[in-house]
């Protein structure tokens, strides 16, 4: 298995457009956020076990003013790669994300997206090692 | 003139949760955006001139979870000087901006929300000082 | 105890409005939902027990728009008299809410919400006097 | 031309849900939204000119839980025939909407949307033929 990036299509919602007619800046992190759902769900990464990602800390940056349209958000991981994943221990991964207009043919917005584990009944961080264990169905 | 601090109070409504029961990070932003109108409004600044600002760029930390409460959004802006003002041009600006909670003991999210500024109609930049010019009622 | 009327006073945020600069219908729905959150509040009905309160209908009628600024949502629950409920099965309830504007002095929306309770493990039906009992920290 | 029924599909983003995982009843009303404006859309209806379309009453049954998936919106504009809209005046449509899911297999929300126009200036009443001499790029 891989880290692959994913690609999710989503349809711009008249609720989405400030007063310009163009899509609100919170809105594009609820896009970003769509785009994680589904590349853990291209993963095979449940979402809810006992230990939860939580995002950390965001950067976004605005490019282009999206319109109402069909908007692609393009999602990967930032991670050390598999290999490595075993001697290492990490506490903190990155998304890198991207939203796509124009057919995929205009970056609109890109953003680099910081997700920490938590176990939900003792509230202390985890690794992305144990959060892969309790949430992947196949262990890797 | 100065461009002092301003504090807003916001409710926490039900469709600010996510699944957990926690503020949702996309509703930040909208909290920050309330922030920085209250911040447009104690100075006299209308948000509806010719000339728009514009989010190009936001970093956010997410410090604490936000239960539903009351917060509170603190704006400042991160702005040369008012006397300095004149003598330079400033074509980009960033409100720092916090929310606290516990009664304001707390502080929940860090953000740094960097603004441009559009011309309508032509869409080419404009800088702090046309702005200012276009949306204060008296000149500063 | 009663079942009095409750009153809650929400800020209009920059991210409710629409293109024209009103509170978007949708957002009045949260508005309300906000308003139903208080009145349990007030009457010591905890949200989150077994039984789960779910609308099954909403009538809502816009009678003006809402512009920024501060909104009133009363909410009364129209229910059967206290000493009725004892002797009758209730199985639906209907909140009346309304918001109100300009300080209180105009009526925006006039709403009816028809609530039925759902037992989250079997999902069945269940009536209003099950859900005080579970939700009640006080039997009435 | 015809007034004939729209199929929006719309897939449910994260935001949507609610602390139970399903839709958010206010979420429901931004789906039929999006529903009207496909309708529009289908039938060369502009939606912005000078006389607005304002939603003045919803009636909404929610029939099912609408968990994370695509979902469909139809819609249907409940008015008189087109022979008989020369006739007569209309100052009050009303959309029937209704949302699927599983594939179109179940039908979770039933709606009628009650539109009225109004003119941009003059904040006056205006009638669906007003409306539609307005916002059709080409007479029927």
């Amino acid at each position: 298995m891989r880290f692959d990036e994913s690609i999710l299509t989503l349809r711009v919602r008249p609720n989405d457009l400030d007063s310009l007619g163009h899509v609100n800046n919170a809105t594009v992190l609820e896009y970003l956020e769509a785009g994680r759902w589904a590349w853990m769900e291209q993963h095979g990464v449940r979402r809810r076990t006992h230990i939860l990602p939580v995002v950390s800390r965001v950067e976004v940056d605005f490019r282009r003013e999206i319109h109402p349209q069909e908007v692609g958000v393009r999602t990967v991981l930032d991670a050390p790669p598999l290999e490595e994943l075993e001697d290492t221990v990490t506490y903190r991964v990155c998304f890198r994300q991207r939203v796509f207009t124009e057919g995929g043919r205009q970056m609109a917005v890109e953003a680099a997206v910081h997700v920490a584990f938590i176990d939900e009944q003792s509230r202390t961080l985890c690794s992305l090692q144990d959060f892969l264990a309790a949430a992947c169905s196949h262990p890797r």
